[in-house]
């Protein structure tokens, strides 16, 4: 029932269209969910795609062009006319509409808004472009039902026909004041269920979540989340109700935050994707990589500050990658349950319990570590017992090190305004591969007695 | 407008309960939603928490109970009596009931089950435990309205009133023939806005989109971002309808998944958050630990075997840290951006291809900073410039190595169905700790003549 392209379907496809067999094209099409032709013309060199567009009236198009990727969607629209482009933004609700303006250069953005026929249309656009993209503003359409207060049942149905038309999809209705203020809901399951003659204010529910237009993105997301909502109406300072944000929108914006957090994790300082150019993937992940280089490069020069110690003791350099890669992983594991709590809000409490905690979490897996690599050292490797005993004490030292830098680096970050998953990835490895070489060779030393 | 809890208001909430004084709490309660409540439920302790529940009618509790972290639920619904369970269930739509007596044990499921005084919801849940948890059946609810395809627009807001009743939001009206079957959706809109006599065949939509039964859960998710559902039906193999999959139970379920992506990203094995208890924590962070540490006693050993070059040029062993976590760092890059491709199906093309763009990434990645440690190692730790050279030469091969390996690992567990974000973590870290310490080595041995 669901549709997925495969590679079979996409060469009929082509024959057909390098046929120029613009009936048959046109058939398939016909068949086919919007979002479906977006994943075709993704798929397909651009004038094969151009083709495809010139066949399909303003209102598919204009879909399309919401659903088409970042890169697609330029091109096409480089194509296009800003009349054009103004008559299939006609088509699109004022929050997808923005979103495609929004991309424009100014000076088409100004042509094309020019070219809009419908002159309300054009004011809700423009008054939508004023907001910060992550803000319950910039995901807010200004397509809602309204209903007041004081009309009947009756006439809130005879209204919404009005106001429906213009509607995709009605999930809710508001309820307002003569001030425009919004006051409450009214479940169209109320409508379906009362008589006629009920006043609205009789039935309406006065328990309304709303946002504010600068509130952020995610506390959007998390207030629609939290609820189980399906739209969330947005009001102005005044309380006028001035948009309603849709949840297929939030569910973009929180898979995209998913997978920002996800790269961020992974020392990717860009939105890429597998599909992008060898030159955007690397400059991608070149920043990170460089910060890297600088720690590895503080580790070296403290090696050879322990040239002393290495010489008498060669066994420790046996150990250098095992400490580094337990520093590092314990310090994602840490950084990675503080950002996730952050996320999701479930982070409380005080600093100090934190790193207590954490402190212990380090002390138990560090031992746990310490007695297997005391046991590999003595049996397997037959090394010094004293070494071995050193290597055990450096190694807890350091995991337990790292647990507690993973704890506070991304609540410190989170203080400071910064998004803490910054933190999880190369940023908490990186700093533990310098403090866990420091504190390996400073435990040796003081143990073995240099 | 959305509520957050401050300690504060709780210190004054716990005051009240301490004081026993049930007729302020209630009135503060009234005023929350159980969305909230549940919070506040869930940051007291259990007698606290037990006095508010007391206060509560049935189907506040019920709602309740669905939005209670698990730990504070499991209590809850011990401290209950199956009567009572069964009480709270007859208040929820079929999923969410489900959802809570799948928790049971098997004894105390058959007690609650028996006590639901409504047969059909009760044979509903019943059927609904069949399913698997991230399976359509597993999301889907039984709560539906359907209408029949030669029924008129008026018939229609009849029945509708009627099956509304026990809906608490309706979405969509499905178009069944008489066979149950599903062939269409019936947007509310369309009966706002036709007349009292139009028969739904003529002003349905034949396109709707459907999963099956036994559909997977992220497939499901899938589809309803791709086609920016609020609800999907959900059919059996004969097309006929058997429930409903709501929106708001698939932004649970992406949360649910990103998190997972991110924990196992960050080697954590076990679903944990930082107020988890350290045992737990340390539970879930231990497996990873060990496969840490076998790679490092593997590297370790590596090191035992080149003894001689490093006794020779004992530089090298100043930029292990360096080979070591630039490895580790392109590694994971590489991994999550395939793990990412594939979790949002925007994988494609030959394995080949991909390995050969990651050489070349690798590639370019490697020469700057192989260029920039010669600098270093010449410049400022002023070293042999033969080593200077193997060292560059090596950490572009390790680089290298591991963008290849970071590729293929996620792509081969992906085909082996096993969920690729396993190998972003400490398992790609871990295998290029011991690739990166063994090429690091070779190349040095190669090139230094030993």
């Amino acid at each position: 029932m669901a549709f997925e392209i495969n590679s079979h379907f996409l060469n009929d496809f082509k024959e057909l269209i390098d046929a120029n067999n613009s009936k048959e094209v046109k058939k398939l099409l016909n068949e086919l969910h919007y979002a479906d032709i977006a994943d075709i013309v993704d798929e397909l060199d651009f004038n094969r795609a151009l083709f495809i567009l010139n066949l399909l009236d303003s209102e598919t198009t204009a879909d399309i062009l919401t659903e088409l990727d970042d890169d697609t969607r330029e091109r096409v629209l480089k194509s296009l006319s800003s009349k054009e482009i103004a008559q299939n933004i006609e088509e699109l609700e004022t929050d997808d509409a923005a979103d495609i303006i929004g991309e424009l250069s100014d000076r088409k953005k100004q042509e094309v808004i020019d070219h809009i026929e419908d002159v309300d249309h054009a004011k809700d656009i423009v008054d939508l472009l004023r907001y910060e993209e992550d803000t319950a503003g910039g995901l807010m359409a200004k397509e809602f039902v309204e209903v007041n207060e004081n009309w009947t049942n009756l006439r809130c149905v005879k209204e919404m026909r009005k106001q429906a038309q213009e509607l995709e999809k009605v999930h809710i209705i508001y309820v307002v004041d003569d001030n425009q203020k919004l006051i409450g809901i009214l479940p169209l399951k109320s409508l379906l269920t009362t008589s006629a003659k009920t006043p609205v204010k009789e039935i309406y529910e006065d328990k309304a979540v709303a946002v504010k237009v600068n509130d952020k993105g995610e506390d959007v997301a998390q207030i629609m989340q939290k609820y189980d909502l399906v739209v969330l109406p947005v009001v102005d300072d005044l309380g006028v109700l001035v948009g309603q944000i849709t949840i297929d929108d939030v569910v973009d914006f929180i898979t995209e935050e998913a997978e920002k957090d996800y790269q961020m994790a992974a020392g990717i300082s860009e939105d890429v994707d597998s599909d992008d150019s060898v030159l955007k993937l690397t400059r991608a992940r070149l920043p990170w990589l460089l910060i890297g280089m600088v720690s590895g490069t503080f580790a070296a020069s403290m090696i050879t500050d322990f040239q002393t110690v290495m010489k008498t003791a060669p066994a420790l350099v046996m150990f250098i990658p095992l400490i580094n890669s337990s520093a590092g992983n314990v310090g994602v594991q840490s950084s990675a349950i503080v950002v996730q709590s952050i996320a999701n809000k479930s982070f409380k409490g005080k600093l100090l319990t934190h790193i207590a905690k954490q402190l212990l979490v380090g002390l138990l897996n560090g031992a746990v570590l310490a007695t297997i690599v005391f046991g590999l050292s003595q049996f397997f490797f037959h090394i010094d017992i004293n070494i071995s005993i050193t290597i055990a004490i450096a190694l807890t030292t350091v995991i337990i090190n790292a647990a507690v830098i993973g704890t506070i680096v991304p609540i410190i970050l989170n203080k400071l305004k910064i998004d803490p998953a910054v933190a999880t990835g190369p940023f908490v490895t990186t700093s533990n591969d310098i403090f866990g070489i420091l504190i390996y060779f400073m435990v040796a030393k003081l143990m073995l007695g240099f």
